[in-house]
């Protein structure tokens, strides 16, 4: 009760002062988190007119060592030795060795503690069910950690404010006040939640040169060279384009069910590299045709034209021969049509009005170009269109795209789960949303986890090729079902360090034709199509979130549905925890699967009884060794797994969410 | 998508011979668990006239022996002596034999295949969010388990068939089929569910006795000796008192509030153990008390007058001179009363009207009585309304309740589950409620857990006593605020084997006097007030489910918070895996919390960087030191813990339900 007292005067003072954000101290001890979690939702929901925020310090041993523990210094590895030692004193920067037995110890200390202060702040915010109005305040008074992969886990959460007292600086050769590199670069990224830095003990003059000013200054140098505040100010880039949609819900188009409207035509053409990369396409495409007198391009989709221009400019380039049709079903776009043939195109294209699944062509085409491509590839239907556009076709013609590929990873963001939340319905929480992600986090790590049989950091789920021989025809070569349009997959992810899972991230590459494709696949963009600005990633969200402990591993399953009429994606994962064996020689293996599993040998210690084994669950590892990398067969694969977690199905039978054929 | 296909003709076979339910056979592999379960929610969603029950057996390994394994047989341990082994061949019985080092590999095996199958059913029923129309078959075809923690899961689970071939059964010594004792204790058990049983095979002549009516007939006796059979046939029995009301949930009363009805008043009254012990308990409360000319006694809250008229019989029995004043708020129930006084009662009682709270007596009591504990005993305000009625008491004077305990336990119940979330609000879930548990699995146990820290299978919240002085009273002797009647408790919980928590189970234990009391404590009730009618347990539901794997840990937090006008519960979740170190020497304790953790010891195995490391976290076990054992110090006291999930806060600030003051 005196918390909840204490919380109660805070209040009182603050709106005494006017106070819009009470900065609150951590829990004193770990053990009364949960109580003080409650207190403070119990303030979120008395005082409304107050925001909270919590000061946290990404690494301080002290606050969660407990008494009878070694002193926190002696956990911290030896100083970085890259910073400088002049006065004032250089922080300590924890820098985890890699962890080979002998440095265990060494290493451990410090990334328990780092988990501790997320996992904190984990059960507060859930306690107070992710309220909007309950943010961080890092404070990062030293040492300070320098692993990414924990630290990357903050970009996920409201940062509000970042506490930097000047105990934090160090001096640079001339003196003057600057971060540590670790420091440094951590606030750098910091600056996408563009936060409050509250300072302190500037006029101390803990530093000799620059006065109270310097640290200021410093602090802007960090965030002008911020790599995302640059992007953001550099015109051409995603990050400029995108402004104002950073963590923004956008629903998926129904490109089939509604005609888009000229403005969204005009935000697609604004397009530099999409499009480039389309005539870059087409120019090979015909190059690589034998030359003949007349080769026919048929532009299934036209839109506006932006596709039958670059076709034409790509066929003068070739000096080739070739006739183009472009069909439209969009009666408002294929007025601009009409008007770009008459005064732009003549006769080397003709139009025709229609679904390109039901309207007839003159001529069969040697070369059909479409540009119906999502987010996740699939997903605003390019396949179920492109089935009766095929008919176009020649039987050697080619496609562009010629294939399509749908990637996964798994995100954590608190943002994108209130968003996802702010409509009550089932709907919300089922839908699969375009968004330009930034306070987001990826929790996979590659390197196939703990068991070795997890695969990549993000994964690919299926793929679609064009043109396709697997569906069955009628005589007017349109497919009788769309059976062979269903997709399933099942992925293993590997969680290198604790987190919250709020859902998936989609991604999709294309090949265009040849080496020439289209990418927003995070590792590949840049290669493939950088500073494309066409699509955004597709986020699928979790009705719940879903608690991943350290080096736990995550199965997802995924399915691509349809019937008559619709098309939709229904997701579902689950959590295990891996359990280790010793390496055996093969023909052991069969009965290793228990023999000195983590927890059997555990139980000679501690004599737990027989359920203690019917924990290792050796099931998990059969799938994974189905699914994936059959092939590498190492002692690893005495490991098992253990359960721990499983979310619901989501938008079964497409009840929240489809795509209209 | 065969599958999909073959479930289509199953109903359509259904539909066309009109059957109601289709049994389903378990999916061929595990790895198939996922897909196979949305297929059967997709025909749960479009056949909305058939239902589904899967047939699963219980134990049978070559479902779940990956190719490579060692065959069932060996798996299973020596069959069971106890069974006769005259032809036909006795089934094995599966013994996992207690899971001393050397045994370990003979237990294993069946107890991992054991969770599979209810793994399996858990996979299939979450994704199709446990729909009411998907039911399950248990199959007993031997060999069965004889390990009764992992059989109970399947009493929280909606069993509809048992699938009984011949083959099951043995020959007793006279030739006629019997089951085995395993089996035949599992069926009786099982009879709560009235489960439809399915033989086969009895027209086979298996066993040389008795032919195809002595199945049925053997099957039917063991109906006739099910103990949850015969206590709902034996009037006086809970189970008889309760017949209809199983798994029913009941709103708990707001006795302040509203006034209780006169049939109400009836069904308690009719509880022959209840009153009884009150009326022990004031006739020894007499025999103590010194022997004066004149014993006052105030019944506050009189209802009806059963307790008056106890108290007169006492009175009557003690020989001792005492008067009895009887306070009731009810005008209903007062009008009663004056006219149990005008014929019964006469000039030893006089009646006041009013809320104890507010009215006088004309002078002090020796012996307060009050019969205001609900199934959580304090959950129907018995300490608010009490704080209340205390100014009538002398300082030495006698409360009867002298003092009530509350009690939790970690519940699994699909049923209770599904009941819950009827009401598709917010306050379905929140509510706690009343309920006579059948269908329902306590999935925690004794014994401390791995990490030894864990309590008992049933634990204690908290307690209150009257008379007390810890409250600040106004002149009036009423307290200034109802601060003092806050209470919080901490549990940890030992879960044994992998189930799925649905809420919590809440009892409650009173001492009326000395040694006389009541309870509802499953562990005690028999001891303390045998057959007691007057309450059921209470239910906390969960929002979510919580997965909790074999030989977890589960942290539970509750809490009872105040205003000025309600009361009312909050209650929180964490779930843990423990990690064990080998026993290390006291002097080197400090530094144990990582050396040689199963994680980290792993790590020297597969080469797992540093993040794995951070997954042993060290605060709970500090926490759990706290609460309660910190006595107990053993090597075990090395070992750390994972946390792997967590529930959101249920009923933040009373918004769901409370109790009106």
């Amino acid at each position: 009760m005196t918390l909840r007292l204490a919380l109660r005067q805070e209040i009182a003072y603050a709106s005494y002062l006017n106070v819009q954000t009470v900065i609150l101290p951590p829990p004193r001890h770990r053990s009364h988190v949960a109580s003080y979690a409650r207190a403070i939702n119990e303030c979120l929901k008395s005082a409304t007119y107050i925001n909270f925020s919590i000061r946290l310090p990404i690494y301080d041993p002290a606050v969660f060592q407990p008494k009878e523990k070694e002193s926190p210094s002696s956990h911290t590895s030896t100083p970085s030795r890259s910073t400088t030692t002049s006065p004032p004193s250089t922080p300590q920067i924890v820098m985890p060795r890699a962890s080979t037995p002998r440095s265990l110890k060494a290493a451990r200390a410090p990334e328990g503690e780092l988990n501790a202060t997320w996992e904190m702040w984990d059960v507060i915010r859930t306690i107070c069910d992710y309220n909007t109005r309950l943010t961080l305040t890092l404070d990062l008074t030293p040492p300070l950690p320098s692993n990414a992969g924990v630290l990357n886990r903050w970009m996920a959460e409201p940062v509000q404010h970042i506490f930097l007292p000047a105990s934090t600086f160090i001096a640079n050769v001339k003196g003057y006040p600057v971060l540590p590199k670790g420091t440094q670069s951590f606030v750098r990224n910091s600056m996408t939640h563009h936060p409050i830095i509250i300072m302190s003990g500037v006029n101390s003059g803990l530093h000799t040169k620059g006065g109270e000013s310097a640290y200021a200054q410093y602090v802007r140098h960090v965030e002008k060279t911020s790599t995302a505040v640059q992007a953001a100010m550099t015109a051409g880039t995603v990050e400029h384009f995108a402004q104002g949609y950073q963590d923004y819900l956008q629903n998926p188009l129904q490109p089939l069910m509604d005609n888009l409207q000229s403005i969204t035509y005009q935000t697609f053409e604004q397009d530099p590299v999409k499009y480039r990369n389309y005539e870059e396409a087409v120019y090979h495409a015909l190059m690589d045709w034998p030359d003949s007198d007349r080769i026919v391009i048929c532009v299934a989709g036209a839109g506006r034209g932006p596709l039958v221009q670059r076709s034409l400019t790509a066929i003068k380039r070739s000096r080739r021969n070739a006739f183009v049709y472009a069909v439209e079903k969009n009666p408002n776009a294929f007025v601009t049509l009409q008007g770009r043939k008459q005064k732009e195109w003549g006769d080397s294209v003709q139009l025709l009005f229609g679904d390109m699944r039901h309207v007839e062509l003159p001529e069969l085409a040697d070369i059909l170009i479409s540009e119906l491509l999502g987010s996740f590839g699939d997903n605003e239907l390019s396949p179920e269109c492109l089935d009766g556009a095929m008919r176009f076709l020649k039987s050697d013609g080619i496609s562009i795209p010629a294939s399509y590929t749908a990637h996964l990873a798994p995100l954590s963001s608190s943002k994108l789960y209130n968003n996802a939340r702010i409509s009550t319905d089932l709907k919300g929480v089922e839908t699969p949303y375009v968004v330009m992600f930034q306070n987001i986090n990826i929790l996979s790590g590659d390197g196939g986890g703990v068991s070795g049989r997890c695969g990549s950091k993000i994964q690919t789920c299926w793929e679609f090729e064009h043109p396709r021989k697997d569906a069955t025809v009628d005589e007017r070569g349109l497919p009788l079902t769309n059976s062979h349009n269903v997709r399933s997959a099942k992925l293993s992810f590997h969680i290198p360090h604790a987190g919250v899972m709020h859902g998936l991230a989609g991604y999709f590459e294309s090949i265009l034709y040849g080496d020439i494709g289209l990418s927003i696949h995070p590792h590949r963009k840049e290669q493939v199509s950088k500073d494309m600005l066409s699509w955004f990633p597709l986020f699928f969200p979790f009705k719940e979130p879903l608690y991943l402990p350290s080096n736990s591993e995550l199965h997802v399953s995924i399915w691509r549905l349809t019937n008559e009429r619709q098309v939709w994606y229904e997701w579902y994962a689950e959590s295990f925890l891996p359990v280790f064996n010793a390496p055996s020689p093969p023909e052991h293996s069969e009965d290793a699967s228990g023999d000195g599993s983590f927890f059997a040998s555990a139980s000679t210690h501690v004599a737990v009884p027989s359920p203690v084994i019917d924990a290792v669950d050796a099931f998990p590892s059969l799938e994974r060794s189905e699914t994936r990398r059959s092939g590498e067969e190492s002692p690893r694969s005495t490991a098992g797994v253990i359960k721990i977690g499983q979310t619901s199905l989501h938008n079964p039978g497409g009840r929240s969410s489809w795509i209209g054929l």
